[in-house]
């Protein structure tokens, strides 16, 4: 149970109401009960906040008249929700030790602080930093280093010699370090070209599961500090992330692109090879980019749904474009006769 | 071996020809030898019906004269083909019991009839049901519930408090609970949002390897009864998905998108955020939905391939389009004067 | 150390400088450092041939004149470069044996010269070749082959009856044999088709991380020999992929689609089902294939990124091209007239 008071605290905000009114969980506008706190920020949501069965609701200045029980007023209500879910909801506390099937290489030191789940495998040379967890199933081959408060949570492969910084989260079937896609066609048959580049991947990562980083040909992989990453995202070898930029699921990034900082990438988008995305970049969902963009911006690409009978007809049109055009020109000079 | 009469009887067809004679299993008309059973159901095989050495063919009715061995006569051959092959190809048997190399926590109950492979990894206050099978190398995190028959093939994470139905079919590398993708922006920085919902599969359900299905934020991410699932899908936080729509591989499903019943959604194709797309809606291959769909039908999007120089040329005059259409209402101007 | 002397007999080159020259490694132009060699391929690069602190470099003999230091001339200098980066960085040594922790079937020979990590499951009826690897935490079910010098690097799954060749490479994620998408609409709900089919991969095939390839439904999944296969492929049942066909990632490939020899198939692209590539297709990234494609050549789909505002206006004109065509007809009319 949680004062109004402490949150409001905690999140810099005001009670209007009962400032010792206490709630259990978090809850939305339409399922929330009495002893529950909400919050309204995307203002679609604003239909549902007078009925709201919510003992407390996070708003802003703009809504709180409309708020039928208690109030917490903050300048900005999503992140004075994300910080107030993350004190209500604390992280599950975590069994410290080395569990007795875990297989950890005998030049690996483990700190106390750190839990190593079981079924993992932890290979030689790897370092791992204060409070690391590292879930059931992890693979963690030679000399990989894994800084503080880093938590892999399950089922996640890093192959050797790959860098993690502190305060890093690895969801489950994460593959980071596996052979960048290097090859050489050699007459007719294509050679494997050695991958001998790492990957760093900086502190305050999220890594969404299933998703792929690989490692450099020659020199490294690089996602930057604050990169939030969702699942089954490609990364290509060579490519960099510049800080604080998000992806979507689903996206493809070919090698050797680089993307600036505070970009914010739609699902499903797809990124060429040996590309550069300035800062600030946004592209909309299942955008194709096969330039470098060198202005920020908005970006998109894809011709939205349509019903079938319809989307025929216009392909067909698209695919006779040249013959409306030269039937506009000979009007044109048609006309100029006249 | 299966006599003609015990397949008939098991899909409901009548013999004709020998009902007793014998085959040991399924081939494809071209490849089936004379103790081989097939089957046409895709008529663009009826070619290879009248000189197929199979010993016998399920068919329906209107080509049951064209069968130059034994036939069994069905109302819908590929259903029968589908019992028929299933009469033929019982699973595997499973050895019950829990493997020695299992990590099974101390207050989990594992039915006599259940099957825990080696390797696995199941956490404190899981429950299964009877039958289930939990194959090599599977992580249940806490709290998890697998109702009765349900099978999780080989390599599969569940994430804590997750809840499968009964009869269910998980291929491996499939991750289900891992944490949605919320995040606040905090004056520039990215914010973590607890994803405190859990996940919700229904009963008959199939999940095919890779896929990812999201924990809820608040509330529940849903499968409902029937659904089926290819490979490597995207089922972002809070998603809904209706009984029986069935959906294939490579779709990327953004975070609270509500999907009807008896939909079915070609590879590839996108769906953003916060949509909701009614009954019986059919969405052809690498369709990208932006927008809800509110009426039944068919949908699609996207330009099929071309040659790549005629693709360059189409690309050109699609950005042209606005000239073009100046110029048409010029000479609309133009004719108009005349 | 290597000296140049021995890197140009292993990449039949001749060295331009001093032969004794010894180097430690590769890096790229712009890095290396005098102790290191280098290469010139993509020609992109040439700008910063002159000014290379490296103590060599790969070229053809076009740009010898440019090298500051010691060269290598060759015909190939990207071929060159994969031969002697593969020289200079032998494959890390393996221990041989079984782990103590790795669950083998009693049934199973494991050759003295095989490496099976830990965690690892080989279920009953499994065959491996000579010089095998099998990574930590791979699962390997029933009756599957493994042919010699064959390394799946952690954390592979192959599901039962699948066949791998020689000297393939198979990266983490990896799931090869799951069934395929199989389903039949039995009075509106889905029965499962059996998959009975299996996979089989040819020598000299590389499949990178979280890549999944289906088992056939009655007869095999087909990968040839020499096909690179990038990460989080998608491969249908009963495709077909003809030798030395190259994909890169997120490629999405539907059932029982042949793909010829020698093909080029670029990120993201998707394939629909049942259809036919000839030999020496090319598809740029993101290509949509809806239909067989019969003669060689480069295929392309899909309209590149633009600022979302003139999206926004150019779809809204792709929507309204029927009425342009309707208004150029007018005219068209209207003229004929005069």
């Amino acid at each position: 149970m949680w004062s109004l008071a402490k949150i409001a605290a905690h999140i810099k905000g005001e009670v209007i109401g009962d400032a010792n009114f206490e709630v259990t969980s978090f809850a939305t506008l339409r399922s929330a009960q009495e002893d529950q706190i909400s919050f309204l920020s995307n203002t679609k949501y604003k239909k549902y906040l007078s009925d709201t069965d919510a003992g407390a609701v996070i708003v802003s200045e703009e809504f709180v008249d409309l708020v039928p029980n208690n109030a917490i007023v903050v300048d900005d209500s999503y992140v004075a929700y994300a910080k107030a879910a993350t004190l209500l909801n604390p992280t599950h506390t975590i069994e410290l030790g080395v569990d007795n099937s875990a297989v950890v290489a005998e030049n690996v030191n483990i700190p106390d602080s750190a839990s190593i789940g079981p079924q993992v495998v932890i290979e030689s040379d790897v370092v791992l930093g204060e409070n690391v967890v590292i879930g059931p199933g992890c693979i963690i081959q030679r000399a990989c280093h894994i800084d503080a408060n880093t938590r892999l949570i399950a089922n996640v492969t890093l192959c050797h010699d790959v860098e993690i910084g502190q305060d890093v989260i690895i969801h489950p079937g994460v593959v980071i370090g596996a052979d960048g896609f290097g090859i050489a066609n050699n007459k007719g048959r294509w050679i494997k070209i050695p991958q001998i580049g790492g990957v760093k991947i900086g502190n305050n990562v999220e890594i969404g599961s299933n998703t792929t980083i690989d490692r450099g040909a020659l020199e490294d992989t690089i996602i930057g500090n604050g990169v939030k990453l969702d699942n089954q995202i490609q990364v290509g070898h060579n490519t960099v992330i510049g800080e604080n930029t998000v992806i979507a699921g689903c996206v493809g990034i070919a090698g050797s692109t680089i993307i600036g900082k505070n970009c914010a990438i739609g699902g499903g988008a797809g990124l060429g090879g040996h590309l550069e995305l300035v800062d600030g970049v946004q592209l909309t969902g299942m955008t194709m980019v096969t330039k470098s963009i060198s202005e920020p911006g908005v970006y998109s690409s894809g011709i939205p749904a349509e019903p079938t009978q319809l989307w025929h007809k216009n392909v067909v049109r698209y695919r006779q474009m040249s013959k409306l055009t030269d039937r506009v020109k000979e009007l044109e000079k048609l006309i100029s006769k006249k």
